[in-house]
């Protein structure tokens, strides 16, 4: 890819420190592709925890046919990043108790009111890295059935090579055997199934990564949406907390701000309960969001069936994305609801937005 | 706590399914308080993987004097939040190459192409992830500063009650004694320095938890931003497969998208470099930033400082909350920059917002 080099110098240039170390862990036309990467992918890959039972897996691993190899450890993989947000998930939760308890312990009745109601958004942060856990669980079983469909058609493969390599062998050694008519007649058999086989993978293959992978970058932005409601009342609690110091002896004027404490908790329910998840259509989806909900009984399939039914923010969104220059940026992820919309009808091919 | 009850019933009404969730895991007064919540606390910290070494740590903790212990414990939950957030980072890495590697074998040119792009949006995912375990770090180190605080005021207070405990018992075994004098002497020196340290206490306490949390959620925020701009560029991406189903023995047209899955990771890099944290003013973040940015060569330091620089942003984020009936409301974080004004300005303390 000749465009590499000099795209590398641009990013480089353009994203600053932050990207410097994404460089410094990968190839330089990393940002363009990811396969110069191995390393990376490996090295990362060779991190994790032993509880992974990685002997077992390989072993698993190494039963698989050729064709499904790949995408088994991928899937692995994927149980393993459910397991860590998981984990992050459980360590929240703890994190809001702990704060919480130790906020009443002070005896400082604003420290007290606060840590108690911060503890609260940290345990809903968790609450949702838990869902965003269980969402990633949904794609993943979608990628089994592109697994599946690879093991399946390894066999098929295989016995269309096998019947040609004897036909070869036969014609060979005894050109005259009548054999090599049935052998012909099983080749054609077998290279038809074979046709089906590679067209049911195709098939699957395109239809079952989209989806997949659709449903994990929706999941990404409910988790980041409701994690970002949270986090800005948890800062308006803060706030509510004087810190200007007081001199030995003086004692803190009492707790005046109990009320609005609350009402920002009130705030933070009726966010998290009015938010709707707006994407561009991707039709895949429409067939995944069901399996992504319907597993779970959680707030998810309000927010993600619940569409564009919010027209008042919609509004806002439209005219944040109205301000932009490109309609194919995405500001922030705060207009990208519109942008999503701009770029989708002039991007993708027709038959993908049917 | 008597609003508590309804307060539940409407929250719970409100909430739908996520909620009852959320319950099941906590007492029924858990979204006003979470101190209740304490089995759920101390359950989730119980579940943590054993390479915790919780026996190491909770024997440190019974070396912490009782002022210090729960926040000592509260600073080791946090460690392993960033451990969770840091394998969940890993996993990303590795899932992003193998996806990529997995398309290569496939021998589609178009599952090939997407894939691999996809890997690299899904890898850098995963730096943020790994920034934010990064910022989550700095903001643990911040809650130290109380934890060593609340260790040297122990004695200060230990020493005074040991003095007017001796007085007592002086007082009454011989009243006439010389040595009271000395000792109220004593006395009145201890209750002198205690006073200093019980105001030291209570400003480090109050400064340095608004920062830690106030830095903690900056990051939640910053993380959740960046992570919708890469999440939502991923969907463009897989909106360039085609896949309509084929026919046995039809070929698939060959991938005409490539050009536009380059514009997207353009696109995806520029939204990236020109992404701006935009917060309210909470006055502590102000020490909090630097020790936030310095310590951590990330983008993080571009972003939170570059503040309000990025005007047409801004206005589109402004006409988003112009359109919202309730400005303390925060709709999907969109517009969360000027709602968190508005808030600021109409809610929190004078004291605060100096």
């Amino acid at each position: 890819m000749e465009g590499t080099a000099n795209a590398d110098g641009r990013l480089k240039y353009q994203r600053g420190n932050n990207l410097l170390v994404f460089w410094s862990k990968s190839k330089m036309n990393r940002a363009l592709s990811i396969r110069s990467g191995k390393k990376d992918g490996s090295s990362s890959s060779s991190g994790p925890p032993a509880r992974h039972g990685f002997s077992l897996m390989s072993l698993r691993g190494n039963l698989q046919p050729e064709l499904s190899k790949k995408l088994y450890k991928l899937i692995k993989s994927e149980n393993h990043l459910i397991q860590a947000h998981e984990a992050a998930a459980r360590e929240r939760l703890s994190i809001g108790a702990q704060l919480s308890e130790w906020g009443e312990a002070t005896g400082d009745d604003a420290i007290s009111d606060i840590s108690d109601k911060v503890g609260v958004i940290l345990a809903e942060i968790g609450e949702q890295e838990d869902l965003y856990a269980h969402n990633i669980d949904d794609s993943r079983g979608i990628l089994k059935a592109i697994r599946n469909t690879e093991k399946s058609v390894q066999p098929s493969r295989d016995s269309k090579a096998k019947i040609a390599d004897e036909i070869a062998k036969l014609k060979y050694k005894e050109p005259e055997s009548t054999k090599l008519v049935t052998l012909e007649q099983e080749l054609v058999r077998a290279e038809a199934e074979n046709l089906v086989a590679e067209a049911q993978l195709t098939n699957i293959t395109r239809q079952k990564i989209k989806e997949a992978y659709a449903a994990e970058f929706a999941a990404t932005i409910e988790r980041a949406e409701k994690q970002i409601l949270l986090a800005r009342h948890g800062r308006r609690l803060l706030n509510l907390i004087d810190d200007t110091p007081v001199v030995p002896g003086d004692v803190r004027a009492p707790f005046g701000h109990g009320s609005q404490a609350r009402q920002v908790m009130n705030d933070a329910e009726d966010d998290l309960k009015d938010w709707r998840l707006e994407l561009d259509d991707l039709p895949s989806l429409d067939n995944t969001m069901p399996n992504l909900t319907t597993q779970r009984q959680k707030g998810g399939d309000h927010s993600i069936l619940g569409g564009d039914t919010e027209a008042e923010h919609h509004t806002s969104v439209v005219q944040g994305a109205g301000s932009m220059a490109d309609g194919s940026r995405i500001s922030s992820g705060t207009s990208a609801g519109a942008a999503g919309q701009h770029y989708a009808s002039s991007e993708a091919p027709a038959s993908v937005l049917a």
